[in-house]
């Protein structure tokens, strides 16, 4: 099939992914009467007196905003917000179908940080949560980092975090697979992007503790003038051994590669070159690094990719609904590292130890028994790392 | 019934009474790749070459944003943004029932002028109008008139404009049922807030030339220094005798009493001092200007306020549904003047001749036929005054 052109035809049939409906009855005098005036004056009464009642007596509670300015939207660089909209529109479907999460699309019509800070904290008080969405690095650190400094309600970047949970998953299972402890992989990283770090930062979280990442100039190493801040802090926390050179010197008797980069940038010649059982994730998409006939040619005992045709497929749909579900159930002011920790994990031991195969590490993205594992994993994780609020 | 309490309950059960679900298929591999990657990045990449995409290939087209500062809800005052929540879902859940428009409340954390333009100027693209409630006066004037200067979508300040319009279909079928042509009426309005103001702007648009507005300190008279700049600028374009004095005293004569005041300011005298088959229309909540029976006993040939339980209710359900479906199915820029007086005549006019009298001058607020012809009317206005863009 030709997904572009029938999704356009779709898109035009549709007429929008989302709609909003109503939950209260409003027939007649007496309905209106108690939807809205003058009954509706007690529930705000309620909501001045304590804040909290929000929570309960608006939609609140199950309400995210999916949050773009349209800079970074898939592949397709900075299109611009209303150029976004079909894709926050698919994440909002996603959110209703997988995790019964209210969610609704907005775009904001600047590239400006502060702006984009000032934009989202205003109308923070009318969400349960934020997903941020397609933002640029390194915009999207300082969006999110700032975003959650303000609001009282959880911001989660999901190009970076749910990416991680994801990818921690699938490593995980491959570990358990290849009969590998976390903390004793060596792990070489392509791509110096959001994901990439944020990824890189989750699974330093759970205990890798060799890892290198590489750009398209090469080696991340500290001293590097050309890292930016994000990079020149990653090097602080990766290449202990400062080592310098490409990807092919480092991925040489590397366990796991795992690329969040360009096209077709691994090849068989470094899969020869990688540890006995090597593990090759590669992400890019839709051309991932290495396509997944050549790496397992070249030695690779297990093969991930984003795209749905091969096994093994890393999809974002495993983790944020989720994670969002969890959440919203316990009222969590943050997610945090503990929770989407706990959503790796859940994730990951959906396969039991007798399915886990080198074409089935990760469960399918339409596993419907993943989003009631990973929401029931990230509240516990929310209620116990003191971030729940009921 | 006790509606407060009742209607507390009723909330505590809705949890909410908007939802936003889904409205293409998300249950096989293929569905996500149409409605998701990787399909949707041509929808995108349509509307990043053509921006009025975004009505055809998003929800866009079909979607009000409802905002609030929380300033000025209901009768409470300046609640809270978070506090005002239930009756924006209120107003959302009317806007689906009423027009099946789909309606997203927002509320915005500050009550700065330039903050909540900026805010919602920021966000403008991800919809096809702005609904603007409760935000207080004289605040709203401003935040209004640079919105609608920003904004290439319909900015709508409910409170003015869908009060000014129900008012509107109301004096014109009082003038029908006592014979009377709107240019020739004498009009007294009481009160001179934001939707008192409205009206009578509408009303003198409409063909009214005699009109005087008196505030609680008095008529509001040209020169007077206890104006404010829209209370003077109504000076400048009322009152034309330049009368001074008291509601008392200018009431005497007057054939519409017009209240958009405070409770029982009019009183059985000053009704009867009106000319000859008064109209009176108390539009204080719950409790109006003067009460119905009294005003009757008094002289009044028709009475309208804004209760339900009473003839004649003046309820903004009326116009506001009709309104923003007939702009956006002509994918109106404006609602403009040309719009609100096509919808006042469309509500009056539901009424025939023949059903016309006392106690029938307004169409019931749940009458299933108002909303199409209003937007009907709507749509063709906005298509002669050149603001439709389909």
């Amino acid at each position: 099939m030709d997904y572009q052109a029938e999704s356009l035809k779709k898109h035009y049939e549709w007429k929008g992914k989302i709609e909003v409906v109503t939950r209260c009855p409003v027939e007649d005098s007496v309905d209106l009467s108690l939807a809205y005036t003058p009954g509706v004056a007690k529930p705000c009464l309620e909501i001045q007196k304590d804040i909290n009642k929000s929570y309960e007596l608006t939609r609140r509670s199950n309400l995210v905003a999916v949050i773009t300015d349209g800079s970074a939207v898939l592949g397709l660089g900075n299109i611009g917000p209303e150029a976004g909209m079909p894709v926050m529109e698919g994440k909002c479907a996603l959110f209703k179908k997988f995790g019964d999460v209210d969610a609704i699309p907005l775009c904001i019509r600047s590239n400006d940080v502060d702006t984009i800070v000032n934009t989202v904290a205003m109308i923070a008080g009318s969400f349960g949560g934020i997903n941020l969405e397609d933002i640029s690095a390194p915009r999207c650190f300082e969006i999110e980092r700032r975003l959650k400094e303000i609001c009282d309600i959880p911001v989660f970047h999901d190009d970076q975090h749910g990416t991680a949970v994801c990818c921690a998953a699938a490593i995980i299972n491959a570990c358990r697979l290849t009969g590998r402890k976390i903390s004793d992989i060596r792990l070489v990283v392509n791509g110096a992007g959001a994901a990439a770090i944020a990824v890189t930062k989750l699974l330093i979280t759970l205990g890798v503790r060799d890892v290198i990442m590489c750009e398209k100039f090469g080696v991340i190493c500290e001293g590097d003038d050309r890292l930016n801040s994000e990079q020149a802090y990653m090097a602080t926390i990766t290449n202990r051994e400062h080592r310098t050179g490409t990807l092919g010197d480092v991925i040489k008797g590397a366990d796991v590669f795992f690329g969040l980069s360009a096209p077709n940038v691994l090849t068989a010649e470094m899969v020869s070159s990688m540890a006995e059982g090597a593990m090759v994730f590669a992400m890019a998409n839709p051309v991932p690094e290495i396509m997944p006939d050549v790496a397992k040619a070249a030695g690779a005992a297990v093969v991930g990719t984003g795209r749905s045709d091969y096994p093994n497929q890393i999809n974002n749909v495993l983790a944020f609904p989720g994670i969002f579900r969890g959440a919203l159930d316990v009222r969590a002011s943050d997610i945090n590292d503990e929770m989407k920790m706990a959503a790796a994990y859940a994730i990951a031991n959906i396969i039991e130890d007798s399915e886990l195969s080198e074409e089935y590490i990760i469960p399918s993205p339409l596993d419907k028994r993943v989003v009631e594992r990973v929401s029931k994993a990230v509240a516990e994780a929310a209620v116990k790392s003191g971030v729940a609020r009921i």
